[in-house]
């Protein structure tokens, strides 16, 4: 089983707009979306979409809390933790040329919580193969919390999947995660002032990762495709085009391939091969964590996987 | 007893953001407030708070229902009919300079849904002595819904208060309603292209909606005050001084100050002064609903009520 972890799961929430967004005027809503999101919720709805064994938990809080926990797929398994703040919304006001963003900050876990979460996770870990830990953590929390579960985690021989930036990844990585996924503006921020232009500068920035305590880098460089440094090989994987749209699914869905791929113990090339044509299909749905399985199917024969 | 009818409710939400709002961009939420509104419930708040005796009525519905219900003070009475439809939110995205709005559209309100409301509103009336209907219609009522209101309440000889614009209001006024208040841009919408930059034209474009139905109609003036028309006279009301600040909570406050006037019956002296006054005292306050008492006792004693 592969259990992904949202400590700061959300309310994806789009407000559709007819006109355009104008500072400091009123807008009428002419219709609401909303769904289950966070990094790792969505990682666990394209997991579930393909059939695989997956569970869900992290922290609910509060009405919001409830709504995220009725939007999860029917049979997708969870058991979140309950907490006395409210789960975050992340608003997106969508008019007819482009997104707005507004991020509400999500709950302050208290000490309690967070061990009440230990708890859970121990337990969780004696029958997981795979964890996924990704997106922000909430307020409260130690900023080690993901190393704290990476070594949990690997006391149980569960391998782990680290998706997340800043002082969080810093931590985690002392902790020694099986893979970790920087996008491009992540490897800027954890390996200083590397040149990112080129190939082999992403590949280098990785090698630096790997060398910080990653058992595997793997980078998104967007519709480029992903620049992978593990302890044998180095890799490159590419789509047939460069594919512009949701980019935060389009992660999420790489995470989802590189976690079935742990899951299963495919070789890299596999591995690669699905994360780049899973990141291709999630890139064009308009919603993070949804992916079509005929685009998915079809990009998988046109990917371009090279050893280095 | 004063009922307060609140058909489209909302959780009146604000966003604090640091920084500028930007289209297009992303923007970290830094506080969330949160308050039960619609003009209904924001008048009833306010009398409640002056010790009048009030219950609030209309419809709640979802999590935002739930939400919004919670925020009702203690002590206040109310007795909502439940929907199937999620309540609205009203957010407000307040950054240093201004804020800028996004208004859900609200709840389905179904026919059925309707039937138990008129149900519950004539039952209340048989206690009641005026009742304040304010506010948009949510989606799925008759246009004639206020009027329907207003029919039940006259049947029953309860005094009737109805502050909205547009079809409502025009079908509101076919069952002569005792008082409407309409501000500016609603008596200009309701009277066509009439002056309405001098007192004399504003009184007559009351006259004029008091010969379509209403018993009296009381245009508010945004800061310079009130124009009045009744049966006997014409009255202008006045505070000492143009205030500016949050107008959605002065009207609502002056409607709650006109209730007043016909459930204690003062004079309509009185009852303007009381209106200006609370209306300055809400202007001064942030969020709608809530008045300084002391500054409305002290204005009371500044305002000027001229008999025309």
């Amino acid at each position: 089983m592969i259990v992904t972890v949202a400590l700061n799961a959300a309310l994806d929430v789009t407000y559709h707009i007819d006109g355009a967004t104008r500072p400091h005027a009123t807008h009428r809503v002419s219709r609401i979306d909303a769904a289950a999101g966070g990094k790792a919720l969505n990682t666990a709805r394209v997991l579930h979409a393909l059939g695989t064994p997956v569970l869900a938990t992290g922290f609910l809080g509060g009405h919001t809390g409830d709504q995220i926990a009725e939007r999860i797929p029917d049979g997708l398994r969870h058991a979140f933790v309950p907490v006395a703040g409210e789960s975050r919304r992340a608003l997106v006001v969508a008019d007819p040329v482009d997104a707005t963003g507004f991020w509400e900050p999500g709950p302050q876990i208290s000490p309690a919580e967070w061990q009440r979460f230990i708890d859970r996770f121990s337990g969780l870990m004696s029958v997981a193969t795979v964890v996924v830990l990704s997106g922000s953590l909430p307020q409260g929390l130690p900023v080690d919390a993901y190393g704290q579960l990476v070594a949990l985690a690997r006391q149980q021989r569960v391998a782990t999947i680290v998706d997340c930036d800043g002082p969080a990844l810093h931590e985690a990585l002392k902790h020694k995660p099986d893979i970790i996924k920087p996008n491009a503006a992540e490897l800027a921020e954890a390996v200083g002032d590397a040149d990112l232009s080129t190939t082999a500068g992403v590949l280098a920035a990785a090698d630096s990762l790997r060398e910080a305590g990653a058992g595997a880098v793997v980078a998104s460089r967007g519709g480029k495709g992903l620049a992978v440094s593990t302890p044998k090989l180095r890799y490159t994987a590419a789509p047939p085009e460069v594919l512009s749209g949701n980019p935060t699914g389009a992660g999420d869905a790489c995470v989802a391939a590189l976690a079935r791929g742990l899951y299963y113990q495919t070789p890299w090339t596999i591995r690669l091969t699905e994360a780049v044509a899973l990141s291709a299909a999630a890139v064009k749905t308009p919603v993070a964590g949804q992916v079509a399985v005929d685009d998915y199917l079809r990009y998988r024969r046109s990917i371009t996987v090279k050893e280095l």
